[in-house]
């Protein structure tokens, strides 16, 4: 074992060229997504009306192990990467843990998270295209802001539908994709047909990123030379984010490691999926076994730890297709989580797929407790994580306290995904106490599954 | 020329384990502090009272180049250190200049900025001396926060006085200090003989530093074993900031660059200090000559550019010694500038005296034009600089043109002391169009310097 540094940063020369693509290696893919009205596979050509021809490519890529990252966007990446990987010697210390305790810290970028991995990629694809607008929804704003910078890095228009209760709470986040050129427009909006139904039928909504999706994708589909881009859930997106368990993994091998256990947090998956991608590789093609892979999702939106494997549409007005993947159901409103990224019905279809089959472990923590850990972590990490990142910290810290009892030095990876920098409203409920918890009863969830299609 | 990448990080085993002292190579020193009351040199016994005695010794080391960073400091700095010095190719590729733009950037630690590197090191050696409780003041937040994650580490407890106007705008600020487990107090307050005093005199007054310095000095002179510490201005400071200057060095050397401009805002001097100190040992000792020095203040408060040099009270209490510095005079009430961190009436001595012997140039901007420039790097660079750190980032793209204009392919150094993740607020009235500027009236500076104590 060499001395580990607190950061590993790896070089220009380190850093992938490439992106893992996890469709090639699993043994069973995702069923097929279907077009919302006939319920049958959707054909590339409607695809192709949503999104740019070469990320409808890379959807259904379930071959090509590894693919290029093109040049231009290599560049682009630079300016923001390499992430740190970070040995956390202080919260080590702090737990009395023999557990050697490693994050992969995306925050350090003006959108605070590894959103800008998939933004970047996705506007590039666009621009190549000649695409000359793009839509998109945003909840906390971490994919808003990211967006943003990736379109004012490139040249392309954006408009972004941000849920309306982030708009109304977060006029900084509004602030800085403003900054960026990004026009936002408060979801549900009268700008689009579904938007106006569901501001007639919930007068008064502080809207959801189901909804924002579907004004989002009724704007690209209606907008001349425009399309659509979504920052979660889709292979896609998993697979720009492969870059994170990339860079992690080259990281670790530096130092002689492999992680015993993997944690990250997830609300469409992306995070989670970029992160574990790569080892997850290594257990699909058997040259390991053991590592354990853990999702962690917010009790009050428990999408794979209560949710429904089945066919569901991806947002609330039922424009998009529809995927098969574990959710709560399209017409599931989640409570005011202050996680706004993981409030989402949904899971990408590769997470839900591996869960389903039993390669990945799911978790689901209360905020109080999740607000804690996070706590905790800032004091001795000196990092403030984002809510949503705060449950990858919950569990790696619950790990790390079972291995001080177990005696066991296991190695644990988690991913710190992003910054709280615009959520101190929450941390500052959780420290005056005011912080409740919410689970959905089984009545609640029942709800939800009654919006599920017949497929 | 090597190969340049967009980031260079030194690897634990680079990084300075000494801090470079100015004051042994400066021809001629600082004059010396005075006593608030006597107006004859301070005894080093009245400083012990108010600051640690390490760093009493610290402030008036004279002969010692380099000084020792204590071990357990060190692995406090890996937490956060070395910062990356970031190669704007995207910002020089925009602009059209043949110059070589380069910037240490300091904002990625929670505190958002360079105080960090001097509050680890002053909560350290009051540990050290079996000190229980600091006291400070904060301005925009930067400091109070760096100093809130610092004690939390070391486990001292810490009140902070933020300037009420800052309380009052900045709740997120005041939630992370909390965070990390600190008392904030809005200042003026009625915890203190000064704080009422002002009270009485300025109901409803929104604060200054100045006053906030004055009640955190008393604070801490009646408390037992309690001590106070001071984010900028000091030679102590300074020293701990000269990690910034060394680091850049460092990483310069390694690409066989020297910059032939060194850029840096300006509020008490101790970003731009430290940045500029090693590569002012080079001009003060000989071995270089030509370098451009630029220090970039606010025409709000134009402490090098129309103060004058002078000795002065460092707080609108009178309870500090006096300094020989660059000073609008104590009783100067900065504007609104939203630039917090430097509104400041003083100037740090070692700078201020660097400038009155010319090693230093001034440049005072208007904060239109400031956030013009932030937000132009903002786009390019995909950072968010704090609205302080845009003056440098103003000056930088000024010069770049200039070398545009001129055919020069100067190297620009500049200082991008921290993020704007807090100052949103700013953005906002500049993209909106409802900011303005304000330079105060040579009637108003006169008010100021009519406060200047007859030494």
């Amino acid at each position: 074992m060499k001395n580990v540094p607190y950061r590993i940063y790896l070089s220009e020369s380190e850093t992938s060229k490439q992106w893992y693509n996890i469709l090639a290696d699993m043994k069973e893919l995702p069923d097929p997504y279907l077009h919302p009205a006939t319920f049958k596979p959707v054909e590339p050509e409607v695809m192709k009306q949503i999104f740019c021809e070469e990320l409808c490519a890379q959807e259904m890529n379930t071959t090509d192990r590894y693919i290029d990252i093109p040049q231009e966007l290599q560049e682009f990446y630079k300016i923001f990467r390499p992430s740190p990987l970070i040995r956390a010697y202080n919260l080590e210390k702090a737990l009395g843990t023999p557990a050697k305790i490693y994050y992969k810290f995306e925050g350090n970028n003006t959108s605070g998270s590894h959103k800008l991995n998939s933004a970047a990629a996705q506007v590039y694809y666009a621009k190549k295209q000649g695409i000359t607008s793009l839509t998109t929804e945003t909840g906390a704003g971490q994919w808003g802001t990211a967006l943003a910078m990736a379109c004012s890095h490139f040249g392309i228009d954006l408009t972004v539908y941000m849920v309306k209760v982030s708009y109304e709470q977060k006029p900084y986040r509004k602030a800085v994709i403003q900054t960026f050129g990004a026009k936002i427009i408060p979801s549900p909006s009268d700008t689009t047909d579904v938007g106006r139904e569901i501001l007639k039928e919930h007068p008064g909504t502080g809207g959801s990123l189901g909804c924002a999706i579907s004004e989002a994708v009724e704007t690209a589909m209606k907008t001349p030379n425009c399309r659509y881009v979504l920052g979660s859930v889709l292979n896609q997106v998993l697979l720009h984010q492969s870059v994170i368990g990339l860079e992690a993994k080259a990281a670790l091998e530096k130092i002689d490691e492999y992680p015993d256990i993997i944690i990250g947090c997830t609300g469409g998956g992306s995070n989670f999926g970029g992160l574990i991608s790569p080892f997850m590789m290594d257990t699909l093609t058997g040259r390991r076994s053991g590592t354990e892979f853990i999702a962690v999702e917010p009790a009050s939106c428990p999408t794979l730890t209560r949710g429904r494997y089945a066919y569901d549409y991806c947002d609330t007005g039922h424009v998009t297709p529809l995927a098969r993947m574990y959710t709560l159901g399209s017409d599931f409103i989640p409570s005011a989580n202050h996680a706004g990224g993981l409030r989402y019905h949904g899971m990408s279809p590769v997470v839900s797929k591996l869960y389903h089959d039993g390669y990945i472990k799911a978790v689901a923590s209360e905020q109080t407790k999740v607000f804690e850990a996070a706590v905790q972590f800032a004091k001795h990490e000196t990092i403030l994580p984002a809510p949503e990142s705060a449950h990858a910290v919950r569990v790696a810290i619950d790990k790390a306290i079972e291995c001080r009892e177990t005696g066991e030095a296991k190695t644990i990876l988690f991913g710190l995904s992003g910054t709280g920098y615009f959520d101190l409203n929450a941390y500052t409920s959780y420290l005056d106490g005011t912080m409740t918890d919410y689970i959905p009863t089984d009545e609640d969830l029942e709800k939800g599954f009654a919006s599920l299609p017949k497929v």
